[in-house]
């Protein structure tokens, strides 16, 4: 799946993803009452108008972008329903030929972590048959646990050649806390790094690691240190955007080849209605507003890259 | 809630929980056989036969019990149909009056965390109205992104009157990988085990804080060590029986009182039938297996801190 996402990158010139975070109040009124009307303010008439709006954005995006990467949180706060969506969401996003990263962060140990790895990534034994169950192509993990919590992850992505991010340094503020303390000279986010080079190591692709990692756009002297302790591992880069990451900080996540990172952005693109430039377009535009916030990041991390050769 | 747990444990005298954690290999051949039949070897079929499992085994325990915790990822794994297999468990565990701690380690930044926090422990606005999701009444969570990853949970919590308990020292073999490393003289556990008790502070109850931890207790002498780091915590502890932790091992886990921690058990519980010496009740007879279990289990942590005083 790393060759796939490689080869999708390359192609449309696109290390991009869309993040389909869709908070109620992202979703425009037209649609939320069109899903009040059929089932209620209920969890099921909220789950079906994320749903529309994520199938309308996908509509509009769906030939620029590699690949998707819808936040689980924002389906599972509606329970059962959410995560009828979410299912939705992926099988969509499959049947558009797009790569979905589920944003899940889990991370469990042994038995637990192998639970989480097939659910996901892989297929679970019912009886005599194999099943799939939410199937995304790539999951986010976190790594607190250590190797036990890893090794089963890896294990699934090794037989259904699927891939994980796992978090290595986050986008958000307080990041630091934990993840910059110094062990032995070097924070501990390096020494995580290190370990996912190490979980990613007999993990290749054609050029990189199905094991790749989470950097956040809005910690660039990191990315440039994390570029080097994992040279073939892929990084997911959020913090783009709204989060105040710029595109001309994010030169150093990628490799000499152009590869190596694709950076994502959530509200920045599914939002992009409610805020100008695009507001233009209007509510009953939204993916249209979208398509141009797309195509407007694409040309953004394009150019920084081409200024930065 | 956490003024709930203290006095349910005080009441029984059985600072444990049993852990919901149904893998299809534990459930009896003949609960398997009746839900294939009426579902077919389908997610629906398994996560019938898990559903029908953890029912009895809740039937038979619930009076001796405090609590339950639930691993959801035993459900996720049979996607949609294990994810109302799970919410099925909560609704029925509350109606016998248990306390519901989610296992859920989940944890994001800003408004993915505050997701999944109404989604598990609040509640959703849906239009003009509030829902609850998942219900759960404690959830766990995972620390590795920092302040911001965790104070939308405690948010929640503050306002539901619910409780966390955040990963710590896990039981695993490899948790020492990141957790033990040393900064400023001290392990990572250790700095995580003082901002837990930090983020706690603001959230007592009448003796304990609601915003909890989780040491496991195949490393009793750091649980000894974090126990004086965080006075105030509870602390869950899983790792008992199965894992290796030891009765004797867990006593400085407790606080004078006679409370601060609550032992953990799954396999050892759900799956009691399955070994010596609780084979003699056979597979036809799981739930009394787990009754015995849960007895036995209640006399070993009992006596040890007897033994203690």
């Amino acid at each position: 799946m790393i060759n796939v996402l490689c080869e999708k990158i390359k192609k449309l010139n696109a290390p991009i993803v869309v993040g389909l975070d869709p908070m109620l109040s992202y979703v425009p009124e037209h649609v939320v009452k069109k899903s009040f009307e059929a089932y209620g303010e209920t969890l099921e008439g909220a789950a079906d108008a994320i749903w529309q709006f994520n199938k309308e954005i996908v509509d509009s995006v769906y030939d620029l972008i590699p690949a998707v990467k819808p936040q689980v949180a924002m389906y599972e706060q509606f329970g059962v329903e959410g995560m009828k969506a979410y299912k939705k969401t992926v099988d969509y996003c499959h049947e558009k030929g797009l790569v979905v990263i589920g944003d899940v962060k889990r991370g469990d140990i042994g038995s637990t972590s192998a639970a989480y790895a097939v659910g996901h990534l892989g297929k679970v034994q019912v009886g005599s048959r194999t099943l799939s169950a939410f199937n995304e192509d790539f999951a986010t993990v976190n790594p607190y646990l250590g190797t036990d919590g890893i090794k089963p992850f890896v294990d699934v992505c090794r037989e259904e050649k699927k891939g994980l991010f796992i978090l290595v340094k986050t986008s958000n503020p307080s990041s630091g806390e934990f993840q910059d303390r110094i062990i032995d000279g070097r924070p501990l986010y390096e020494w995580v790094g290190e370990k996912v080079a190490e979980w990613g190591a007999d993990c290749m692709g054609d050029s990189y690691s199905y094991i790749g990692a989470v950097v956040g756009a809005t910690y660039p002297e990191m990315g440039k240190v994390l570029r080097k302790v994992m040279p073939k591992s892929f990084i997911l880069v959020p913090g783009y955007g709204a989060q105040g990451g710029k595109a001309s900080d994010l030169v150093h996540y990628f490799n000499e080849d152009g590869l190596g990172a694709i950076v994502n952005s959530s509200r920045g693109i599914i939002a992009a209605y409610k805020k100008e430039p695009y507001a233009k377009f209007g509510p009953e535009h939204f993916g249209e507003a979208s398509r141009q916030a797309v195509l407007d990041m694409i040309a953004d991390i394009d150019g920084a890259l081409q200024a930065a050769k």
